[in-house]
Formats: structure tokens, sequence, C-alpha cells
């Protein structure tokens, strides 16, 4: 089961990826019970949290340079008591050189570093591993794209626009979320 | 794992909830290994298949009028190997008097007799099951907020707008999927 | 010309119609040089100051009954020196009962009295006239639909969501609006 | 006034710019009754024909290289009773050599020469003359964005996402439009 409910993760300033967001996230990178998984600017942990109840007998690397998202994500570690996560304080690409093998690679934030970050990613992918990469701009998005077509990787991408209804006495108010482009990627 | 490709279902005429609907409503609906669920209007199957998949242990009931997307069922059924589905071929919401206890409700078409399914689907269900609603029109969207309401159930509900990106030579193309409404209720 | 940039208008606290919806709106309107126009829940007055502009020999009666977006609308009309716009600072549907015969109605707010706004509004309009109804819950926006269909009015409605692009250093951030629906009627 | 709706353009099979699209775009361009205006990659000639009528004293030049678009825009320059239109039946960039000095371009198609016509466009613009890109993909769009930024001009950029709501029987089908992004630069 996947999509943990936004207000039960423990947050801070760090902006989180919503459910909706990650329920999409989570299913791309089709994740598996001993799947080895990084997340790549993993912010307050909630992908990771939920990609580590799903790879319930492998293990997630969360990679973060903030020291208040570090903090955020082992405290959501310890709610929702995963036990498969090694959490990785550092800054990627550099990061990602000590990282095993991987089932699936998970990339929300790259610090302007997306091009490096998915050199290093590509090599550690088993054939047949997942790069699901949520971009939130335009040349995020562009540069992801260029990245695969220009290195021959097969990918799929969409845009995601999600509107809640929040409930205000006799309307549902629309509430809506920054779109987000997702791309996933497959090692072949 | 959730999101099956939408290619890899065998399709006839029959409008077929795409992959990235798919997972959010299948991610919604919390099925479990041993779940019950049923799913209304199930169209090509592509729902049913996923949710059996998801309840292993469990059953999906697929309640379907239409005799071609029946047909489509049982072959989606046999590709993909479940066998953990009982087609019901009728109509909602008499089709579903005779279902037991369960654990989930995905519905996908009413055929505009969404209130009297909801009375059915809401007496038939667990405490804390859920039930996904995927509305493509404003009128199915608004009738089954307005439902909820008169009913103090509690609802979530979304709208997702989802843009796919389709390499063609030097560019990803936009190509825009219809715009959904997906409104999930739990019993309490 | 039409499309005055946000920040050109005074603003408080009101919430006011974003410039890419205004523009829809009052070209959907339809507003001649000479045209009589009614703006519904005036707010800060951008609509009423850009559909004043446009119907410079005609005249723009803007319906307010908050004191504070009153004040905003004088400011306003002060600001872009329009001299044909007429302050009716009461509540709809009552305040709408002393208009003149109206080109174009334009409604952003309804206070929940949409279908008695739309049945006197109708009285009022030419034939031939428009009336352009900004919706931002889904609940105003069906009924306005509802409304149109049961007394056999043409209309014709579009959602529409914006999402700005802000330059931020290396990237164009998305800044999204909240979608709103855009219902226009003819009076036939 | 703006705003022809769609049917009443004579069409084939090139694509036309929608009416929201169409509205959004012609009024960023700012088009005043002097204004002279070239549409670069008019298509049916719907902008140019909207463009003329608001330019009535102005000037048109609808650039385009298709014969069969070139035959449309003809038609409805024809149908819509506009004179001030001139067809230059050529390919941009070169075709635009010879344009005089201009109060806005409005950019539908680019041919993959975006840059290269956004070139000599801003020789041609006077200052505070406006050009405005309407991007289908997101390569398009994120090189008109860095086009901007590496020459300094001022820029505005939104996407725009339209869903019109199509009445079939008790309900409104939603109907939805490619996003496009619509990019607005002025020449200072």
């Amino acid at each position: 089961m996947i999509g943990i409910d936004d207000e039960k993760f423990i947050r801070g300033k760090i902006p989180m990826t919503k459910q909706e967001i990650r329920i999409l996230t989570l299913a791309k990178a089709q994740i598996d019970s001993d799947s080895i998984v990084v997340d790549v600017g993993a912010g307050t942990g909630s992908i990771t949290v939920e990609a580590a109840r799903l790879a319930k007998n492998g293990k997630v690397f969360a990679v973060e340079r903030n020291l208040e998202a570090i903090d955020l994500i082992k405290q959501n570690i310890e709610k929702f008591s995963v036990d498969n996560v090694e959490i990785i304080c550092a800054e990627a690409p550099d990061a990602l050189k000590t990282l095993p093998t991987l089932d699936a690679a998970i990339i929300g934030g790259s610090g302007g570093r997306l091009e490096k970050i998915l050199d290093i990613i590509h090599t550690k992918l088993k054939i047949g591993g997942k790069i699901v990469i949520n971009a939130i701009t335009i040349q995020t998005a562009a540069t992801a794209l260029a990245y695969f077509r220009a290195n021959n990787i097969k990918y799929d991408a969409f845009q995601v626009q999600i509107t809640r209804l929040k409930k205000i006495r006799a309307y549902d108010m629309n509430q809506v979320l920054n779109p987000i482009w997702i791309v996933t990627a497959e090692k072949i």
C-alpha cells in the first residue's frame, strides 16, 4: 500500500512531495519487496518512508545535504518504524559513488547537477531498473528529457496537475498544487 | 506493484482508465493482500486486473453490463493470469445486492445511478473501507460530493490532469488526457 | 486593449481576478464601445476598470456589498481615470433590480444566490447579450450549468488553469493559479 | 472585440489556434488600432484575422510557408472582410527581413528556427513592442525562455490549460485542449 496522508508526516519548512505525486512516483519506480532504492534529495523523507515500506526486505538510501531535512527524515523514519533506511548526509552526485547496485532511483532534487547525478545513477542501475525524476521547473524537465534522448535511454514522461477540493461550508474550494513533470527512464 | 502499461492490456472500443489515473485510484483504495474489492463499471478490466494482483489472497468482483466489455475483462484476466476475479454481468445497483462485505469499492462508471450505487456500497463496506469514484464529468463529481456531504461521510477529493509527453523527433509533444475527479470516502 | 498587469491595480485583502482570467472573461463578454455592463461582485474593481475602458461610450455598474472592496474599486477607478462607472454598494440580487437594459453581465461573485441573480440579469439583458460567470468552486459551476440547461439558455463553458512561470535565478518556477470555470451564456 | 468562435473560421487539416488561446495571445500582444503586426506561422489565419480587426488602421503581415495554409488564410481574410493583411508566402526567418518596424509579433510556429526568428523580430520591433510566442512543446518553451534570459529581454510566461465542457445529454463532458505556453517579451 502506498499513499500515506500528508498530515501523518512530521513536517518542517522543507517542501514535501505531496501524496498524489508520491503515489505516482513510487508506482513508476516499480519497487519490489527486495528492491535497493536511492532517494536523491530526500527532503522530509516522505518518499523514503514509503519506498522503505515497499522494499521491506530491501533497502533505501536517502541522500540529502540539508541538515534540517536530515532531522525530519530521521523523525519520520522513527515515526513510521522503518528500519531499512540508510541516510547519507552529503551532496549528490559525490554521495552516490559508494552506492551498491540499484533497482530504482528517485530524484526529487538535484541542486542543478541533474546530468552528473544521472551519469552515476545510470551506472549503478540494474538492467530493467527505473529512474524516476520529479521536476518542478521546466528547465529541469527539459534537461532530463534531453539527457535521456542524448544517451538513447528509453523514457516516458508526463506532467501532472493536481487540484485538491477542500470542503469549506457548502463549497469544495479548489486548492491547486504546482504542476510537476514525472520523467521515468528504464535501463536497458 | 501497480501501474501496468496501458499497451499491455487488450483493448477494444471501451474507454480504459489510463495508467496514471489507475495508479492514483488503486492507491486511494488502500487494497491489501486479502481485500475484498468491487470494481463497478469495470470496462476493459484494467482496474480489476491490478486490484486482483494487489488482493492476491482476496477477491475482486467486476461489475459490468456491457457484453463487449465483459469479453475484454475475460481476456485481460486471462492475459495477466489472475484467478481471484468474479465477473458479474449485470447492471448496478441491482448487481451489487449479493456482494459480500467489502474492503474497497472502486466506481468507474455509474450509468447515472451513482446515489443508488453508493447507498448499497456503503452498507456493504467494512468500517475503515474505502470508496473511490472516478468522475469524468462535473455533474458526477458534484453528485458524489453532495452525496457524501448529505450522509456525513468523510471524503477527500481532487481533480487530476495528466499531460503525457510523446517523443516525436526533436520534440516531446503534449498529449493531454481528460481531467478526472477522484473522490475517496471512508466508512467510519 | 485588455490585460492590465495585476501589479498596476491597487489591491487589498480582497481576492482579485488575475490578468489571464480577466482577459478571457472580458473577451467572452464581447463588450463594445457603447455597451452597458454590470460587474456583479466587483471585488477590487479590476474587471470593472477594464470593462469601462472597453465600453468607453457606455457604462459599467459595479455591484459590490463589501465596504473594503468598494473603497478599492473607487481607488482603481481613479487611478485608471475611468469616468463611466457607477458603483452600487448593495447586495445582489436586490441591487440589480434598478439596472437598465444590459449588453453584458459579468458575475465574479454571487454570495450563494447565483440562480436569483441570473433570474434578474436574464430579464435585463438585450437579445444577443452575454452573461459571463467566473466560478471558483465546482458547486457554483455546476449550478450555473444546471440553470442554463433548465432554462434552455445557450451556453458554452470551459475550465481554465493558468500556471505562471516566475523567473528565479536559473529557473522559471511554476506558480499555479487556482482553476476557474468560465461559463458564458447568450440571451436569444 | 476579440474571440471569434472557432467554427466561424474556414478550417482545413492545418491546426488552428483555439479561441481561448487566441484571446490570450492577442491580449498579450497589446495590439492598437494603428499597430503593425507580424503573425509568424499564420496557419489558418485565425490570429491574423483577429489581429487585423484590432489593427484596423494598421497592418498585419501573415508569414506562412505551407501552401494549403496560405489558401485558408486567403479564404478567412475574405470571409471576415479584412483588407489590411499582407500574406508572405515564405519561410521564416528569411521572410522576415523585409518587414517594416513592428509594434507586435506573434509567433505560432517557428519550424525549429525560433532563435533566428527572434533575432530578426527583435531588431524590427519598436521600443515597447511585444513578442508573443505560443509554444506547444516543452522544448520550444524552454528555448524561448533561454533566449530571453540570454539576451536580457524582459519576459513573462505562463502555461494555459483549457478544458471545454461539451454538453452531451445530462452531462457536460470534459474536452481538454493541449496545454500551451504563452511567452511574452517586451523590447525595452
